[in-house]
């Protein structure tokens, strides 16, 4: 199998946009770990369809023969075929696992909640046919009401990040000199909340501000390649 | 200096008890080193008298001339005196630093509330006086009225609990095979519920509740020769 059967979808919106933040976990993995892939963009609506079908979620990540889907899965997957150090050992490794599904518990369902609107916005029309109907059913409220006091849940989401913040303690990463899967999951959901909408979720965490700024210089600078929500309308 | 030079001032109930979480987490760390050191019982109207004076918490680890205060300092102090391994290296570390901000700010005031009575029923009656005059300026209620709904509490603290529970992704301890600091933070923390009131507060989290007792059985039945708030009352 050559480099090029590898084939990550990732979710994209009208004009492209990668703001995912499952697919980006996976993407600095692979970027971290030097794997070449060819990235497949699809729109909420194609998921079903990728992959060869059967697929609900992204990232999916098809190798030849081989296909794995969810992030936490494809990290597995991919760290430990290679000498497992991204995890950064058996305490990053419960670390990540405790930052996935408190993310998946809060912080991501904090960004939904102010984005909802412009993630719509960014979507093709049957994608965003289909993404307000499906958030409109899990929240039993219309897309434009989920976030009534946006300055409150900005507040208490900077409240839960303080804890990482502090965690820290003036390392550059998480994993000290060098990031571990713990700092991607926190990337990929911080570069959602950036590319997502027009909303500074780390400005009351200084320490975790400038720790995404180090993130988004990794690897060639691989997140800031994709502009933010704030950039894309400045234009 | 000998061992015995070295002195540890916990917190103590009026009949001994020991319950502070903070306490709890720098006993295992000097049991899981093998540090040896004398006990010193304090009530909190002693804490400030304790070891020349000057503290307001504890613990306090006298060593000599050097005395250090606060649980993560005397971690930090302990902990990097050995070869660091029971941080679990900068990821450990990282989560450690996590769930001692993360306790501080959710968990510990979870339990506070919960135990407010029963932690107030336990003291001396100097110290009775103190506690109830100092939580009750601080959280501007009667401690009677802390915690109006003690299901609503724990279903609240149990969903906080939830990724720590997945984080042990079948691992013994956060460490994998053996604890880390971290292990010992969130020890505390439970230790202090276990010692302090009659709620089961990991009951709705199985893989926390089979790691905490795992983490009484540690060093000899450390924490577990520690009786409970329940094993205290059915005597």
């Amino acid at each position: 199998m050559t480099e090029t059967n590898r084939l990550l979808f990732e979710l994209e919106g009208a004009q492209g946009q990668r703001f995912s933040p499952y697919v980006w976990r996976t993407k600095m993995v692979l970027a971290h770990l030097g794997i070449d892939y060819q990235s497949q963009g699809v729109g909420f609506t194609d998921i079903g369809q990728a992959a060869g079908g059967g697929f609900k979620t992204v990232p999916i990540l098809f190798e030849g023969q081989v296909c794995v889907s969810d992030s936490w899965a494809i990290a597995e997957t991919i760290i430990d075929q290679t000498d497992g150090a991204l995890f950064g050992g058996p305490a990053g490794r419960s670390f990540a696992r405790y930052l996935h599904d408190w993310s998946s518990l809060g912080m991501l369902g904090s960004i939904l909640r102010l984005n909802a609107v412009t993630i719509w916005q960014d979507q093709a029309p049957k994608d965003q046919d289909y993404f307000r109907r499906s958030r409109e059913k899990r929240f039993a409220k219309p897309l434009e009401e989920l976030c009534p006091d946006p300055q409150g849940e900005l507040k208490a989401l900077s409240r839960a990040l303080r804890p990482l913040d502090s965690a820290l303690g003036g390392q550059p990463f998480f994993g000290g000199q060098t990031p571990i899967y713990a700092d991607y999951i926190l990337f990929g959901n911080a570069q959602f909340a950036r590319c997502s909408g027009p909303h500074a979720i780390l400005s009351q965490n200084p320490g975790l501000e400038a720790w995404f700024e180090r993130c988004l210089n990794l690897h060639g600078g691989l997140g800031r390649s994709e502009p933010s929500y704030i950039e894309r309308h400045a234009r």
